[in-house]
């Protein structure tokens, strides 16, 4: 690690390449022991770096995206289109017009949309392949930005009332609409099954509805993603556990069903986060009669969860051991709120040290801004012993890109 | 406002120019009335567009910088060195050596830096000009993530058990080293003198401190920035009335110092914040049995506040009147904590209308990121009649800037 920050300098965002891999492969090989057509399609948002969207494609990964530009990094990094699934609460037509181009599944989030891509399908001529995302009303034990299935969450169709069950009606009767699959989402970072669980539940029933009422056969189940890690590295739930808690709901739901479908999942964090380090140097430390303050080189415009989330990352000083004193670690943002670690037993830091930020692989990079014109870090990506830099730090005058000043302002 | 987002597109940021010039031209007259020296250096983490930050050093603003990239951005716009003050909880050597080397001052943060400071200054064979920023251990009524002057927050150094008195001190003691003033900040988006007033009456009575035990004659003093601005639209603390809270403080402390010196005010969302808008257009309209959702086009990629410190921002239906159906104004971020506005009552909304946030001039832009691949927004500046784009809008390929796969993977 000292290494890497000494050679490509901090703040560094490094990845353990294999490990991507190794997670992709358990989290497969839990759910395939048991299912038999299982598909994992990577949540892009966790980390859309191309070279960790590209090994997680050779791996096999399909791709849940969530925007335009995602839906092109998944086309880029070689995954099919039919390995790709389309969610967003608020696409426009012309991101909906993209999606049908490209064949994808677009995971249609209200009837106005549905509506609207009825139009987009009929001008291109195409036939847009959907499913419809339900809202399972479900409140998982998360932090509440990240809560998505709660019943007054923007996300979904609810099951209540017949709303989603007549979204199918309708667009059953649809032309230029063929309809692919039904898909949820309790949240994000969730540690207990039993949410996932009602979940798929709930999915199950309402696709033997579909399947008595409307004779509509789906080709998929898609139960999200949302599999927590542990950011205290203690236990928590793995891909195993998770598979063994759905294997009853699961195959009952497939039998009372009459066929077997494709089981997707979307796991993002779980496949990238433990993967990654924020390297972070220590700019200066200061003692004051209430904290100690160790002061580093990123701040929330780098690694935005714990500002964001109240979000618990552990903290390493590099190369040493022992805890001699209690630290916040603090952001180099001008903003009080600007704290990457709160109250930490950490051995005695000094100007100069290193800072490592554990699990940083998932919502690090990917939520970082230039906010107090700070410039976007590097990525490497580590596996064994290659190391190759997969993003390169902005330079300052990076800041000014696509900036004009008035010809009368100049 | 609907010609400028059909031909710019959304998201799309607007600034009026005319109102910029205003409020900086209202800030300066209220305190130059009642003062005779006084250099308002603009907070530019509120807003670093390059035209912006010209527009304001053209009426003779200084700066307030946090960061290397923000130094850049001033002297690149023109202003002179000594009109920048350059703050920060955490700056390398690399940060200082820059700063000295363009002769601004440094408002040091803590002893570490000093010391650090003292020795970059050395090696560049120059002298740093510095002040130190205080803690005022002063809890004003603003959102705790940026009430910077509580007595535990990162910024500052305490004058409790004479902690700036022995910075003070040992500056004095160095060479290379030549003191220029003292700066505090209680907070951002103030609404209330009162913090204010105790803040400048703590810092008079430091430099006091200063004149009768060190000697020690300063240039300036800084009561930094904070002044709000009514998010709601209603009344608020005008400058004037800041200046009128402050004048007796200050006047008592002058004759108590023996000398007058320069006062210094960093004002950042009250001199943009008004001036901007953020147009974005409804994707679709939905409605649940639980709430209604407006999803439009930007998410908190392009505006931060709302998800990041619970901000309420006024919203219009652009060309519509009345106030018929009561919404939540959802972002296109995948998280449930990406709503921009709740509980609104607005016109009915539908599809295509186009929906303006008012007040974003400050903290918009500057806080934008592509996370969820989305690009970044472009920028317009109206000025009368004339309309200037300031920042064109990413193209989707531009997420891969800076990207590399490496060849094995490829």
């Amino acid at each position: 690690m000292a290494r890497l920050a000494k050679e490509y300098g901090t703040p560094l965002y490094v990845y353990d390449g294999d490990l991507i891999a190794e997670r992709y492969q358990r989290f497969q090989r839990a759910f395939s022991k048991k299912f038999k057509n299982v598909k994992i399609c990577y949540a892009y948002k966790a980390n859309t770096s191309l070279a960790v969207c590209r090994i997680l494609r050779e791996l096999g990964a399909g791709a849940d995206v969530v925007s335009a530009g995602e839906l092109k990094t998944a086309l880029k990094v070689g995954v099919s289109p039919q390995d790709i699934i389309y969610t967003s609460n608020s696409k426009s037509d012309t991101d909906l017009a993209n999606a049908v181009d490209a064949g994808v599944v677009i995971n249609v989030d209200s009837l106005d949309e549905l509506e609207g891509l009825g139009g987009v399908a009929a001008s291109l001529k195409k036939t847009a392949r959907i499913s419809f995302r339900i809202n399972p009303s479900i409140n998982p034990k998360t932090h509440p930005k990240i809560a998505t299935g709660l019943r007054d969450s923007k996300f979904g169709l609810h099951i209540e009332r017949g709303i989603a069950f007549n979204a199918y009606r309708k667009a059953k009767a649809m032309r230029n609409i063929t309809i692919a699959g039904v898909q949820t989402h309790v949240g994000s970072q969730i540690e207990d099954a039993g949410s996932f669980v009602e979940a798929a539940q709930r999915i199950f029933d309402f696709a033997v509805l579909l399947k008595e009422k409307l004779d509509i056969t789906l080709e998929f189940i898609d139960l999200g993603g949302g599999l927590g890690i542990s950011y205290q590295g203690g236990k928590t739930m793995q891909p195993e556990e998770l598979a063994k808690a759905l294997e009853q709901v699961i195959k009952k739901g497939f039998k009372k069903l009459g066929y077997e479908l494709a089981l997707m999942f979307e796991p993002g964090r779980y496949l990238v986060a433990e993967s990654g380090v924020l390297l972070t140097r220590v700019n200066s430390v200061k003692k004051t009669p209430y904290k100690n303050f160790v002061n580093v080189d990123s701040g929330f415009n780098t690694f935005m969860r714990p500002a964001m989330y109240e979000a618990y990352h552990r903290a390493r000083v590099v190369g040493k051991t022992g805890l001699q004193e209690t630290y916040d670690i603090a952001g180099n943002v001008c903003e009080s709120g600007d704290i990457l670690a709160r109250d930490r037993k950490l051995p005695k830091v000094v100007k100069g040290d290193l800072i490592a930020f554990l699990d940083a692989g998932a919502y690090g990079m990917s939520m970082a801004s230039t906010y107090n014109s700070q410039i976007l870090p590097a990525e490497v990506l580590v596996r064994g012993k290659k190391v190759d830099v997969i993003r390169e730090r902005w330079e300052q005058d990076d800041l000014y890109w696509k900036q004009k000043i008035p010809e009368d302002l100049q």
